[in-house]
């Protein structure tokens, strides 16, 4: 076994000529106010040991990333008839993109773009109701048996008050008769799950299961089927980075969903979830240095995929 | 180890009621005289065993499957250089769209839509000169052990009289002066390597190297670096099917690469590839039968990447 | 000068056949219960006279024909600064797209489309704040003489709880900072003035202004100046028909702006103005009877612009 | 009566300021060569007087404005059978895109883009054969009553070498089978038609008929019918400059077709026909001087159809 402790030590020396690069996201004030300079990267193994470096408690919102949660709750509670309402195929547009919408009939490309997560979020609150958010967060103090974790009303705020480009996109799904419940209840939950503040050592624990056949190791639960865990990782790898997803595959080879926060999660199928955070962004809005240690990480483990 | 050889014959009887189901490829007359109910399926273990169902000598045109072999050759060639002319990401179109193009300047988004291997041919072109698909069969011949291959002359020129919308392609990428040689030479070769005839046995032997970090285990011979094997098969898992690469590593799970004469290859990383052989397709271009044979090796045998 | 009288009924009954075609708008119950068979044709000369026939004295909701009245008030008060925030370019695209806003940085294509009009709503409301619609409805009135049009409540609200894609439009070019007030008070407006109730004896009426270089002639007041009166024609002629627009200027060869609600304006310049009513729509939402009796009309009094 | 030569005399002094902006087409090295400080004007009225300024003899390629030619041509024999294959809409964007045509199967938004006049050149080369362009220029002579008119060779061979953009919308629009020639044949006659060498004297005249109900008034024949001359005109109102059609509607209020070579022409029905020229291009590709220079015409004598 590699030794992970000394390599992400290597990581941390080798991404330091980055932190000149990239720009934290700024559409709302809430979130411009971070530590540019802050990294912080977790290795939880499936079976006990874990490895951190880094500001691993520090806690940031962890935006799209919580579009694995919704998707898994949303594809343990329908199946297959989830995908009349979201496809899963790549994009190839940014995440927030309205054109293939028009395309194609309110339908999005996939559950990790904007429009097919709020698409997701509006099939949970058509079962759980009022108790949406509370079912979200709940699903993720299960996952991480940490039940301190809560959103930022802040963030929260923010985003609600700034969200003009997401009204656009559940308005438009909403004229294809795809959006089944009250616009303003399922922006409610879709604003406050992005506002869901956790750090690298949460979220590295939080995606074990997908590591583990759908299987949540501590509790030796189950709480997806292993085809319907594969096909989350498949989805991960193929539409986890938005319009970067390809590049994402290429040079890190693991399934990872980023979030705008500076998040991103990585599964290794069978041995281990990672996540890294750095707040600095890529044009294509994803952890510019983030990637670039996930792919040091592959590179130095040989633990890709491929 | 599965008994894979039962597994093949699962597979062959569970197919059957899909043999009424999609269409041949008709685009070209050559193409469209194949029988339609053939069915073939190799599997090719990196040491050694093989096993196979159906009509494995038949040899059909591989078509897209070529875009593997010419990429392999580029990447080899080029390195990094490459990607400044042909990107890796998944384009969310059909195999033949103009759109992109126009609105990314004339870079396509990857090497396994036609116009991103045209690009690849004609960077190949640039070295190879007169002699490109001279190398590009001999590629194939060192990676089968086979220098029988050859391509047919009727699909070629077929291909060659037919092939409007590869000849808008390589128009409007010349006009973004993203093409170096004659658009006449270049589609020459294009068309060359489309017309490629294998069957499942040899197809399934030519991915080896894939399975095998890049060397070719026959001859113990690094083709490419580990990594640049790795980034292949990325590349295969997120765009090697056209607008349903998405789908197939959702329900498959593998690197794969289609071609609308009816084939498709996977890869197995460190374990093995895979052909598999039926001639008609689904809306996308893929064959159908095909896909789903894929589909169920991998749920029988629990053998996806995820 | 010709026979307008007896011209109005050749096209009466010429018209007839078409009855069995097109479709009455039904995208909101309240517009879906007029009467399909209903049909009127009003010719109001620059000078005195006025010709009618059908059913001229029914009212019926402008829909998109009070574009005109907003980017005449619009105009007025901005000038040429109106421009930096919506173009004056046919977009080729329905008349409700969101796809060129999105390439095209939230500046609308131009007025008569919905983002444009929603557009040209917003800096009215800039100016006149919780006045906007009271103002545009006295322009109305001010062009009609005529004090006692007002807007549906019932249509108004089921536009308002059906609005989902204009809601999709307005939220969309906020995020592009196109919008300067508050999306609600906005759309209050917007979904009023399209709610107007005329008869075409009115809507004829209050397009003449339009003929006769800007200047009410009834009134002998200038509204707007004679260059902006001709620019107001022109973008008529190029946009007031959505994706028809081309086919509109080619057959009725007038500066004409249709409504959904199965109203269509034209402008015969220094002559007339005419208002034709059908609500049956072609597939381009504009009234099917409505185009042809204009195009009937241009053919029999040879008053095409061209 | 306006005193044109006075108004022609203040139009050229007014536009002086203009001649530091704006780009010669640089496309093909032969067009490059052209002197990017000329500028000319001709004025040809319905019945007898003509109006120029500036070097009227000199002759420049006609480029786009050979569109009106051929479509004429083309409407003369097929009628509305010509619907089928080419639309009347405005495209919304640049003369040379091949994004619509993908999406519209094959059929080009109208005879004024590049792609719709490719398909009007083919509809000719299926009545006249070997003798396309011949008839072409015959018409040319026809209406110039010039024999002298030829088209430049060097021109013609540059447009042949570099014409990719313009081979790759061939070659698609004959993938959806709407070009029934050979393309070389097609492309010859297309390349030949945009090298006619024209002036602005030649150019105003050829264009009278267009301001005559179809009829050139000199020979008093009927070269197309009064519905098909009006029919012109409105497209190239709507579609006569491309993605700057609006604008230019808008501006200069007259029907008129630009050339990349620097020409313009423009129709006032009833009254004259005007050519006006100057190689420096905006950035839609219309001439920038031209443009203004009409602009200032119509706004000095008024004569729009607005």
């Amino acid at each position: 076994m590699p030794n992970y402790a000394d390599i992400l030590k290597e990581i941390e020396e080798e991404i330091q000529p980055l932190f000149s690069q990239g720009k934290v996201a700024d559409y709302i004030p809430a979130l411009s106010t971070v530590n540019a300079e802050d990294f912080a990267m977790s290795i939880q193994l499936l079976y006990g040991k874990s490895y951190h470096i880094g500001n691993t408690q520090h806690k940031f919102s962890i935006q799209s990333i919580s579009k694995v949660f919704t998707f898994t709750l949303a594809l343990k509670a329908y199946g297959k008839e989830l995908y009349k309402r979201v496809n899963h195929e790549p994009s190839g547009n940014p995440f927030n993109s309205l054109v293939q919408l028009e395309y194609e009939n309110g339908i999005p490309r996939n559950p990790f773009i904007n429009a097919g997560a709020i698409v997701t979020t509006d099939a949970l609150t058509s079962i759980y109701k009022e108790n949406t958010f509370h079912t979200i967060l709940e699903f993720i103090h299960t996952l991480t048996n940490d039940s301190s974790i809560q959103y930022d009303e802040t963030i929260f705020c923010s985003e609600y008050q700034h969200g003009y480009r997401n009204m656009a996109l559940i308005n438009m799904i909403k004229s294809y008769k795809n959006i089944h419940n009250e616009i303003d209840d399922v922006m409610q939950t879709y604003f406050k799950q992005c506002s869901v503040m956790m750090n690298t050592q949460q979220l590295a624990q939080s995606m074990l299961f997908l590591a583990n056949h759908g299987t949540n190791p501590k509790a030796n639960e189950a709480l997806i089927t292993p085809s319907q865990a594969k096909r989350i990782n498949a989805l991960m790898l193929t539409c986890g980075h938005y319009d970067a997803s390809g590049d994402f595959a290429y040079k890190v080879g693991l399934p990872g969903k980023s979030g705008v926060g500076g998040g991103i999660v990585a599964v290794v199928p069978q041995k281990m979830a990672i996540c890294v955070y750095s707040p600095k962004l890529n044009s294509q809005g994803n952890s510019l240095i983030g990637t670039k240690a996930l792919e040091l990480f592959t590179t130095k483990t040989n633990l890709s995929i491929f």
